[in-house]
Parts: structure tokens; sequence; C-alpha cells
């Protein structure tokens, strides 16, 4: 479930001002302030759903008088010509809402459909699809909620989710004199009680360091799928294991294969491909 | 140039909020305070570059006290292994930096890169390239300036900045019984002086009434070369013409080669792949 | 058409606070809080109205249980008397709104009032009378809103709005070596398509040059009767044309009659007089 | 002295976000970025300085390497041609900020030159220029301020001030059978120590009752300048006394002969004249 | 009456997001989404409340579906069981409000339960108990309204509600060389006149010289028993007088009893024990 | 370390407006505006220092020429008499930000002072000393931070830091038929990986079924000692055990002998006793 927190509500003040929804003037010379309309979202390609209360938002935030409705939930898969929500009231309200709202519809929609190709594609395995920290500046929510729309999980929402010891990390340790399995040990010991500690590794030796701290999650970064396998079977289960850089839908079952228990993919939100959606409107006459 | 207006200096701190830039348990329990680090922004792939100041103003406002200076200026083509920038100061301040700073400088990128790839399609022409309002919410200003970075040209930056009567509006004063030039002739009667009128059409015949009512620019929506072709000989100079719609990559030489003014590509935008863009970082030992 | 977009409602919270409205001793000691009032807003001198829906929306922002409505229209007509809104409900919500809902409705009213004394005074001539963007900061918006409501139309909204070459920018060129038509040019095959250019004139030479470069606009800056006059004849339709400068409500006409099509008035919005509107409550007994 | 609060910076954000100030397609096109210039702000009428402090704020902020100074202190004289500030930089900086660092230096001058015309009218004797509430929404404080810098002192900044019982509280409290004096009784008894009670009564009956209950204040509404001469002898130092309505600076002399303590006049802020202040911008060649 | 002004507002909505109430993983994974239960807020210890409707603006900000209702009012006397208010809709949703509101509550309680135990101590007395501006940073308008729920009464909101000579300011001008009484004589002569001077004062001496000033309001600085009842007759009703410093539960009657105006104590707001509040939450069945 | 995040600085801006800093008749009455000083602030009382970094951002914020300098750090004892800080400049604005800044201070160091108690209580045993949420809206960041820095260690810092199943979240499964075990598994099954399962329980029995669930921290909520001694035995290092509910200053050592790995106390954060700190000013003479 998506909550239009006051930080989405904030967005989509933001999405309005960035558009001058309210100096229109195509709508403010061309359509009579009385004119109803009929407006139906729809799909024009294969896809999953994702974000219709969002887009829903919008035009009521552009005008509290226009009544929308959800016809399809996210998480829906979708088909060409498919009727998404609808939208009634005064159509200029409509047609100054509609680009902000399809703006939002159409990058959710997209990572969704995005998630939902590599969840297929691991199907009946038990690894799941985690997306990354790699979003668009201010849509962290957003995107990550569309991750899950498609039947993907969310790795860590922010820094404070959890510790990740990354490359950078291990480096500036080293630096200080301390190796891979005292840098996790150390990690553990000043971590809060409520945190898990993860810990990027390139090979074998570093992942038999990384298990002997007791790290709670290993990363095994850009390693083969030999290698993989290998360390699936050094850890047997001990420790949760996520595969990570480099991976594409062409790859992404072979890694399941492998045993790993996440594999997370950075081009579910840093390289999104909007899904085609558009709005109908249809005019009826005054009312009133 | 870019602009570190209020909205982006807002933006960049949703950013750190969103990711919760001050609350890093990995940071916080592994990097000594006083340990100081040189980080360069390297890219990693062949690309173009846009929003260097942006990423360097994300460090910045993580900690004041780094100093950041960029090696490249946006628009410069980039090959794997180009420095970019460079930020040096306390560790831990650049690496609670680093993720929101990329997630900025790969996105901007990645409009850039493509966008020149277009640019370079039609070279030599006098075609334009030029974006859409199909923008993430929020970054418009810096979607619309990585298009510019590229090399292309802005269509709108939103609603106010002209009329375009599209499908919908015409089909709104079609229920109140006007044709499309008489359209025309109410938006270029009623807009102000200021104001230029864009109107979308789909055949020869719309082409013909939109010149005859004399709108300034006339969208080609989704033409075939051939008709674009014979409304480029029948307008001849009296308006500005934009073909819209499927064009892509391969297609898109083609069209300019019809005569058009501008192509908009919606895809710019909307459909964005991160360009490779990585951060390392050198550690140097406590500075007093 | 007023909108109450977030930034207007966000400027309402910005008087209800320097007010300290819900810090209000005076209805805080006296009012009983089961106290209902009806509130009369009325006019007090011959005017014009605007701001009728902002200044309800003041009322509901301070107690959303109020009950306002209009009884006359933004644009209408007013003499001394004459009900412009009512407003029901808890007397001492009524009592604290009471300012800062005139302070938004006098000065729009005002706004409104001295733009259709111009309006009138130019009746029958194809000048229309615009503004300029001398507004108050935070307020131009409803500045400009007012300026409709009078019979007026805008000018630029913002600096987006279209490219307005002034005799600062064209000295500026000066300095590089280019002329008043060079520098014109230059910013026609610069701006972007959507943009019409003006230029700031002084004399019928610069005009010729303006004309001869193409400008879509072109403002004759403190020009004679005369020279107007002559200005109007030698552009011949080729170019709008805008008086500027020291116009008064004596001078509009004879301004008017030299043909222009737009003449702009900077003190329509920068030195507004405050148009006498009060409320008058009446108090019922307690309901329950 | 004026203070740059938040609120005050935040209202000149809100300023430059109107006018679009950093999408300015006449500088962007014409004005190389490598041009400085140095600006003049400088008087063309003759009145009061006030503001000069914000309008340099508003330069600094849209670019913070301008460097800007002062050459006049608000409350100065001003006669045609008075230098009263310089700014130096980026000439396209610095014509970006020109037209919002004036509309407020503007405004603010011309309260300060009305409210020193009153001043004057009054001079040798007792009587001060207040100010009331009726002020522009959201400039409450910079209007107040300008006040100051005419030689006028201020009334209620907000509701919080002070207890102002009006017509209509009086009115209220009728309604449930309390007379003027009781009403000011039950007001002194509720308040806050640190409030005072003035109250609004517009005959000397009222006078003598509202003296009676102990109000500190006592507003003469609309009276006579023979009932105020009466008012000023009964009351004879007991209360303060301030003279309200209908007050302009052929009366005001006559009122302040009176013998009141305090000469309110909300025209000083609700119909404001704008000083006529312009920039002159010189320029000069790049520097490296 | 409390108002949920739009500060209010923001203070919820910064506990909300501060709390990430819109990811809540216990909910989320636990939780079936159509669970309906009733809330009870229920008093666990013996109190006086406050802030009740602002708990309930909490529930309704996470969820505008929830209906929330007060069964007890604001200075309410509570015994533990009390139920103080229900809030009844989805399960989840009053879970992720559950702390948030009941921090409000809780602190809000505690404060007007501190105050109502010093207002009792000084029963019968005329000697009124007051805060201070010791108040939590952001919480100034619910702590002071607190205390009033306990039968306080409010000194100063902030610095514009009225002169307080504080020894740093005394200290200032006698580097100046001005003693205490010239001081006051300054602060009365430039004081607005719609504002009150108080003053601190330590000894019957500055006592005398403050009163010779005319100040309104005098403050008696940690001064014994005896020297406070002198005090009081010397002032024989001529300033408000106020004691201050270090008064507690034990002192207070003992203080009023010397004949001051006013007891000012700080850790009304400064060190607050939490009321003991809690929710008891019952569970219906899924409602269609 | 502390981070002067954006939502810190946001505060203070809450803070210096909730205050009227800039509106303060006081100082604008009396201190000259040349008047230098310098601030000393200082310890009254014995007690742990925290927050000195945002009391001097406070007196940057209220004027950003003032110099200030810590001269102890956050953490350090202090004993009646301390030198904490130093700010030096104009004296007025010193005057202006004493408040708040100490307000910060004094609420901070109460809270760090507190929390030494208990660390020190428990000097020597394993038990950790944490907090929970229970914290003021709006300081969640500060009160944890001085929670941190009187040696004590942080619960979760908000909903997304963990799944915590709590008396009404059972409940509200075994309305569905779920018991305590079932919950537990429910909520692993389901939890994100990075997030830690911890689950409340009243007797050994509950006790045993989290254990054997799999809970990773297990809440001891109001449990006798002895009950909690043989949990402790029966856990056996298999989850992080935390007593919960009840304890004060004098149990405190005895909880912490029962071998339990954290202690949580609500009152650290809930109930505060702000520490006695205070502003010494002197004043030099005018310079220059």
């Amino acid at each position: 479930m998506i909550h239009l927190t006051p930080e989405v509500q904030n967005l989509i003040d933001q999405a309005l001002a960035e558009d001058q929804t309210f100096s229109d003037p195509t709508t403010h010379s061309l359509i009579p302030h009385n004119l109803k309309g009929v407006g139906l979202v729809r799909a024009k390609s294969v896809g999953v759903l994702a974000g219709v209360d969002v887009s829903l938002a919008v035009f009521r935030r552009v005008d509290p008088r226009l009544c929308g409705e959800a016809l399809m939930e996210d998480g829906a898969s979708l088909v060409p010509g498919d009727s998404i929500a609808r939208v009634e009231g005064s159509a200029a309200s409509i047609l100054r809402a509609e680009r902000p709202a399809l703006n939002f519809l159409q990058r959710m929609s997209g990572i969704a459909t995005d998630t939902a190709r590599y969840v297929k594609a691991v199907e009946g395995l038990k690894s799941k699809i985690v997306d990354t920290r790699k979003t668009v500046p201010g849509l962290r929510y957003l995107d990550k909620y569309a991750v899950r729309a498609g039947g993907g999980a969310n790795h860590r929402m922010n820094l404070a989710d959890g510790i990740l010891i990354k490359d950078n990390h291990i480096a500036a340790l080293r630096s200080r004199g301390l190796n891979l399995k005292e840098t996790v040990l150390l990690a553990l010991e000043r971590a809060s009680h409520t945190v898990k500690v993860e810990v990027e590794v390139t090979n074998l030796e570093e992942l038999g360091e990384a298990l002997e701290a007791g790290a709670h999650i290993i990363m095994l970064d850009n390693m083969s799928l030999d290698t993989m396998r290998q360390g699936v079977e050094m850890v047997n289960g001990r420790a949760i294991l996520e595969a990570s850089g480099g991976i594409n839908l062409e790859t992404a079952r072979a890694v399941a294969e492998t045993g790993v228990d996440l594999i997370s993919i950075g081009g579910l939100t840093h390289s999104v491909k909007a899904l085609d959606i558009s709005l109908d409107l249809e005019f009826n006459q005054e009312v009133g």
C-alpha cells in the first residue's frame, strides 16, 4: 500500500509549481470553464501498474472537485487499451493535471514493469530481486514502492537502514591497518543492537573472512557464476548472500541458480524506461 | 550555465533527508572522524557530462569544509577513466555524500549523453533536437538543463511558456462546434501578446487549416516521412514545424532530412539510462 | 478565474503568521467561544471588485467551519454599501480573520479599480492596457490577476515569459560592439522557438533597426505622441507596438489614439490605492 | 536597524521564484557570462530611503559573488540623482536581480517618504505618527520597518501585541448585555499582565466610560477636531489618546494640535506610492 | 481553546517524518490492511489533561479516515483508568500514529499537571502562577497552552510581548553610565505605546528606583520572603510584582503569602515529567 | 559528533520565529547597536554537557558576525562555574539569542546528565542503557544524540529502524488466530533482509516461544528480577535481551546484574530535568 505522505504531497506541489499548472494559457484561452469531461487513463503497452493513487492525487490537488477512481490496482498486469483510472469533472482541470499525473504514473509503472521481468526470470528459485539506493533525488520512496509493486523487495531505504561496508570503507580501514575481518568485527562491536552488518567481498578468501567475523549479510561483488556457487556452498546458510554488479535480464536466472538469497539490480531505478500510458478525454455538454 | 537556485538547493536537501545522510551507522561506526580523503569522480563509460556543479554542491551541503573542484565542464565528452571532479576533506563526509551526489550526476549525464547522440544523428541538417514536458517530478529544471548540456534545445519549460493546442484541446473545442482552424484563431485572439501559438496536426488537411489560421508553430504528429516532406513544402517557412511521435535514433536523421525545424523526443527525459560514473576514494593520514 | 494555488495558500499562511492570528488576546479575553456571528463584507467606495475568493479562503483557513459565500464576482462594479461576501460562524474566528482577509481584498480591488479606469479611458480604441513586473514581492500572481479582473491584460508574468531587450541589455551588447539591430538579430537567433522577442527603442531610427531585425514586439519608450504616431505608420502592423513610460490617466487616451497596440502602466501594481472595504459583523445568540 | 530574518530571506526567495530569475532568456541569449558590470541604484525623485539592505540581499541571493555596498543609509533624504547603492560583478546576475531588488526598495522607500511627510506635518508637536495592521500580506515586517525609517512609530505589529477593542468587539459584548465600560473592565481582568488594553470610542460619553474603566489607550474614532480637543482635556494624561480615521496630510497638523498622543494613518501602508528609483548599469571589459 | 495552527500542523508533520511513520515494517509485515480497531487513550496516573485535540490531529494526519473523538476536555482532572479519547479505524494506522500522538499528549498533560499543583498550592491567594520563555524549541505555543490548561497564566509569549530588563541589560547600560532608574526611564521613553516595561531587581533599593522610574512590572529576583513582604508594602499596588527564582512546590504558598501578584516558575516547561498515558487497542473483525 | 543538518537548522529557525528574536523591544530600546560584549556560557550545577555546537549555531544564526567557540566538548563532566562556551560580538545579538540557545543546551545537557547517572549505575556490567521513541516532537535527533553524549546507546531512531512487535501487535494477530510464536515467524518471513525482529514478552513461556521462533531481540516487559535471571539463563546468548518497564536509578543495577543486554529507560527523554546553565555577559566599550 502506498501512503500519500506529506513528502509525497510536497513532491506533487513541486511538480505543479515547475509546470506552472495554474498559469496555463492554452486551457485559459480555449477551454470553457464550465465544460465537463471524463478522462480515462489508458495503458498503451504491456507492463505492470504502479502509482495509480499518486496520479489520482495529482488530479485532486489541481482541482479538489475532480472525482477520480482507480479502475486497476498497483501490481496489476497491463495490456494496451486497459483502463487504469477514470477522472471526471472540469475539463480544464483535467488538462492542466494531465502531464504531471502521467509523469508520476509512467515512471513508477516503468519501474514496476522492469522489476516484474526480473522477478519472472528467477521464478521458482529462492533468490529475491532487490533494488539499490541509486534512485532519482526526491523520489526514493516512490521508486522503492514501485519496485515492490513489481514483485521485488527493497534493499536499504537509506543509510540509516543498516551497515553496509563497501570497498571505500574497507580501504579506509586498511589505511589504518585493519584487514577485512577486523573491520567487520569493529562494525559488529560498535553497531547498534538493532542493525545488521553487511560487507562487500570480491573473492572467496574475503568471503571467508567476512563469514568468520560474523557478518549478517555478504555482498558478492561482480563474481563469476562458479565463484558464487562455491561461495554459497561455503557459507551454507550462515549468512545472507547478495549477488551484485553487472547482472541483467539475460544473466539473472543463472545467478539465481547459484543459490544466492538476493540479486540487487541498480538499473531498476537508475535507468528507467517510462511505460507508455496516456489520457483520453471525452467531453460532455455544459452542466448548469 | 547552471544555477544552484533555491529550488535546486531544496532538492539536494530532500535527497539528503531521504537518504538519512546524517544518520549513517556505517561511517559512524567505522570511519575515524579525523581521517582525510581525496575523492575522484570518474567516468566508467563513454558519454557527455552534465551536473558536475550540482554534484559538488551535494558534497558541500553535507560538509561545508569539503573542498571540491570540477576537473571537466558540463557538455564535455567522457571516456572511461576521465576524472570529472575532485573532492577533498573528511573521509566520512565524502562517503556520506557519495550516493546522492552520483545520483544527480549519473542521471543528468545520462540525459546529456542520449541527447548528444540525437544531435550527432542530425548533424549538418537544420533540425534541432528538443525535449518535452515528460520529465521526472521535481527535476524539470535539471532534466532540461541536461538536454542543453548535450547540445539539444528546450521545448516549453512549463505550461506558461506558450500555447500548445493538442488533440484533447481540439476535441474539447470540437464538442463546442469549432473546427481546428477556428480553434487556432480563437487562441490567437485570446492569447497574450507575448505568447506563440502551436497546434498539433495529424494530416496535411489539418496542416493547411493551421497555416491559414496563422499558427506560429505546427506539430506534425506521427506523420510518415513523405507526408512530412510535403508538409514542409506546403508551409515553406511560414510557420515553425515540429516533428513528434515515435522518433528514435534510427529514424531521426531521415526525419531531419524532411526539412522540419524541430524534432521532439520524449524519451530524452522520460526514459533515461544513467551514465556509469563512480567515486574513487584515497585515504590520507590524520592531519593534526 | 483565480486559482488558490499552493503558493497562494502559503501566502495566506504567512499573512496569518505575521498577524499572530491564533494568539489574539482581544478575542480570547472578550468573545465567548460559542458566540455566532454573520459578517458582511461591504464596499465603502466606488470601484471594481477583485480577490473575493482569496478573502473567503482566509476566513476558511482561520476556521474551516466558517461558511463563506461570495455575493458578487471579481470584476463587478462596486458602489458604497454593496455586499460583497457573507461569512457565518464563530464570531471570534471571523474577528481574527477580518484584517488579513480585507488586506488581500482591498489591495486587489484597488488594482482592479485603477486598471478599470485606464481601460475606460481607452474605450473603443484598440490599445490594450497592460501591467509590468513592478509588483509587490510575493504577490505577482495576485497582482496580475487583479489587473485582469479590472479589464486589463498581462505583460510578462516573469523573466521566462519572453525576451525583452531593455536599455541596459542594449548597452551591454554595445560594449561588445553590437548595434541595436545586431543585438535583436542575436536574440532571435539564440531564442527558443517558443519565445517572442521584444526590444525597447527611444526614437524612430532605433525603431527602424528593430523592425528590420524582425523584432516581434517593440516598446516605444517615453516617446512624444507625434513620434508614436509616425512609428505606428512606419511599422504598419509588422510588429506589435507597446507604449511605455510616464503615461497616466490624463494622457492614456491620446496615447491610444496614436494607434499603439499596448499601453503599459507600472503604477497599476507598484502604486496601489487600497479600495475602502469593511466588515460588518452581526451577532446571534448562542446556538447550543 | 533591519534584520534579514529567515522570513525576509524566504520572501526574497519567493520574489525570485515568481520572477523565474534563473530562467531568463533575455540575459541567457544576450549577455556574455564573463561580462562584468557596475550597477548604481539611483533616486529619480525626492523622498526618504528605506530598504537598501534588503535590495542588496536580493542581488547577493541571485549571485553570492556580487559585491554590493550601500552608499546611503535607510532614513536618508533623497534627491534625484543620488546614488543609493553600488553593486559590482557579473552583468547577467545584476540584470536578473534588478527588478525584484527595485520592487522591494521602491515600495519601502515609498512608505518611508509618505511617513516622513506626515512626521514633518506635525513637527514640534507631541503627536506621533503611527501605522496600522493594514499592510500587504507577507510584508508586515518590512512595511512597518519602512514606517520607522520615515520617522514614524509602529502601532501593534500583530494581534498578539495588545488588546484593541473595536466596534465589532463592542457590539459582540453588547449582544451579551455588557456596556462599553463593562467590556473594558472584563478585558482588563482577563488580560495577561504584560498587555495594555486599548478601546475605540466614538463620542465623549464613551470616552468617559473607557476612562473610568481604566483603559490604557483610547482610540478616538473619526471625531471632529473640537471633540478631540475636549477629549484631550477630559482625559488629562490619564490614558494615551490615539486619533484615527480619515486623517490626511492636510488635516494631520490640526489633529496633532488637539493634543492627542498618536495619529494613526492606514494609508501609510495600504496605499503606497512607489518611489521612483532605477538601476544604471555600466559595463566593463571581460576580466580574465 | 487550542488552535491547530499551520505551525502546529507543521510540527505534527515533523514528528511523523522523524518517526518515519509511513515506513513501518512492523505494521507493514504483520497487520492486515483491512483489520479495524478501536483505540482508547487512557490515563495511567493522576493528573490534568492537556493536548487531546493535538493528539487526535496526529491520528487524522496519519490517516484521514480515522474517526477520533475526545472523551474529556483539556483541563480535566485525570485518575488512572480514565478514558481520554477514542479513535476508530484501520488498526495499522492507529498503531503507526500511537507513539507521536502520545508524545504530544504526555508532555502537555505533564505540564498541565505540574502547573495545577502550583495553582492548588496558592489557592485562595491572589498570586497567579506564570510560566517563562524556558520552553522546548518549537513547542512554545503548545507548552504555554498546557500551562493555561493547568490553570496557570502566561508570561511573555516571546520577546516582542513586552520589555523585560534583566541583569545583563542593566549591566550593559551601566557600562554606558546609566543607573537602574535611568535605564528604566530610557526604556519607557523609547518603548512603543503598546508595550509595558518590566525590570528585574534584587533588593529594596533597586525596587525603589524601579518604582520611581515608573516601571509597570517589577520582578523580585531570588529575594527572601521577608524582603518580598517589605517590597509588597513599599509598592502598595503602584506596580505589578513578580516573584522569580528558585521557587518550588514547597515554598510557593509562602511566596504567595507575601502578596506578590505573580510567581514565575521556569520548571513548568523546562523540566517536564511526562504524564503516564497509554493506548489500548481492541481489534474488530474485517469489515467488508 | 553532532551534525547541524537541514532539519536542525530548521528547528533553530522555528525557535527564533516563535521567540520573535528580531522584534525584541528590550534590546531595541536599550542596547546601543555598536556595544560589543563577551558572553560566557556557564554551568551552574553538576552534570554532563550536550548541545554546545547547537547553541553556538543559534548565536550565529541570529547574527553571522558573532564569534563563538566551544570551551568544552559534548560528553564532558560539568561542575558549577565551568565555562562551556564563549561568544563575542554585538551585545544586542547575544542578548537576543540567549534564551533559545540556552533552551537547546539545557534540555540536551539534562538528558546527557540523567543518562550518565544510569550508565554509572551499571558500570562494570555488560548491560547498555538505551533510550526509546518517547521523545519530544521535532527533537528526536537531538534528544537521541544527547543520550549518546551521556554514554547511553540508542534504541530504534524511528519505526523504520527495525521490527518491534509489542502487545498491541500481538493482540492484533491473536484476533486473527495466530499465537506469539506464529506472529514472530510471520514477521521474520516478511521482514526485509536488512531488518532485525524484536518482540515483547511478559513471561517465560512467551520468552520460550519467541526464542523458538528465532526473534533476534526479546524485550522482557516489567518482569521481576528473578524471572529476568531465569530468562537470561534460558536464552543463553541466542537472542539479545532488553529489560523494559518501570526501571529507575535505584533498580537499574539490580536489573543489569540479571545479565540482560539492554536496559531501556523512557524517562531519559520523556521526563527531562533541564540542567542549570546560564549566560554571563561582559560589556566592552564601543569599538570603532
